[in-house]
């Protein structure tokens, strides 16, 4: 069982009303729930900011798939790698382009220079790196 | 068949050798595909701008799949909404805590709201939006 | 005299003594000054998502001064526009190049479109905008 | 003088077409132009990645002047490190609030260092970091 803390907070009367405002469009149940996101978010991309963090990794690509051979280079890379392919999704976006969503696993110096190089195979048109630290520093 | 254009840029000679050197470390095998990526990615980043503007996204989310009731209302605020879940992957992180990425087809600003939905349910601990425009504004 | 209230948020021991390393790091005296410092970041990229909203804003260029008449072009585009340039500072990189803070006071949308347009002269090699709110949506 | 060389890129009409649109929009005379502002950008967030590169920075911050000896800590803060301060400027917001952007010249990883203690004391309420390299890797 996770053990819970409750700290307070002070904040001024006007910013807490704006505050209640934004987190109630955006569906919070409570204002816990919404600061709790905020620290997370904070850590996240703290953590990701060294490239030994181990993290797992979507890498969203659109690409052609009539280009030469791309998609068994982008195969391919996944596989070179010292990095773990967990699944992928495939989408179709129109006659010429598809979307695809590749989750990896592995450190996240080591996920960028997989990524980086998936993108910019030819026929590769929009890369996406969204990283989510799996350990903490 | 898509015709193709062929156009001159004039750069300083310091500017693309520093440019030369950062696309071969990305692993490009020629300037006009990186600078076609340059080209996009702005354009990309333009057209979201626009709620309207037709998208296709991947929602990633980070929950605790403990947390009461989470993935029927996960699951159920995909349907209540005017978007189309094309698909979705869901990978185990630890004892805790799940991947999850649901991709999404529907307008810029619905995508946000119901993204915005999602990551403030109680149990989902981080979430990312990437979206990509399937139309030209 | 401003009116302060006091909330309680619940967080996991583990999540919050992350959170506590981070803050040491960056130097806060306190949780509650960190987690008000979330909250108006948070606030504040929600408000200038508004084009409408009244901001003040930091636009940072780097520009070579011996481009043709720059500095009288930079200078009309800041009169010729709806906005109030209130100060700026200007400094010397290298024999080439200057740093330049505009400080500019006015609506997020017209703000972003003066910026633009400098940032898009010929001589001016990057370029940055700032912007605070200063009214509340 | 600065040498400088023609390179040739191709691209889809259709991109190349959206992409003048933009760029008009833009105010860009050229896309010669605008293309060597996408590739000083790229160079310029990768240049930043790097904590040992010398860079000039602009900190902006809103603060309350009224807050206990805020003033003096901010500018003993800026003096005690091995940055060199070159310049700030001062704005006058509301009855509490002023904004500040101060100019530094070091290292990247000094001057967040810097930056962080700043914006982490009580009465600073918001602050950015805006970071231009003024060497190459």
């Amino acid at each position: 069982m996770k053990q819970v803390e409750r700290i307070g907070v002070s904040l001024d009367k006007e910013l807490l009303s704006m505050f209640d405002g934004l987190i109630a469009k955006q569906g919070y149940q409570s204002r816990s729930e919404a600061i709790r996101d905020l620290v997370r978010q904070q850590l996240s991309s703290e953590q990701l900011s060294n490239p030994k963090i181990k993290a797992v990794a979507a890498v969203l690509l659109v690409y052609d798939h009539h280009a030469t051979k791309l998609m068994e280079k982008i195969t391919s890379l996944q596989h070179s790698h010292i990095l773990q392919t967990i699944s992928s999704i495939h989408i179709h976006l129109d006659e010429h382009d598809c979307l695809e969503v590749i989750v990896l696993r592995g450190c996240v110096g080591e996920i960028k220079k997989t990524a980086e190089n998936i993108i910019s195979l030819k026929g590769v048109k929009l890369g996406r790196i969204n990283l989510v630290a799996t350990e903490t520093a």
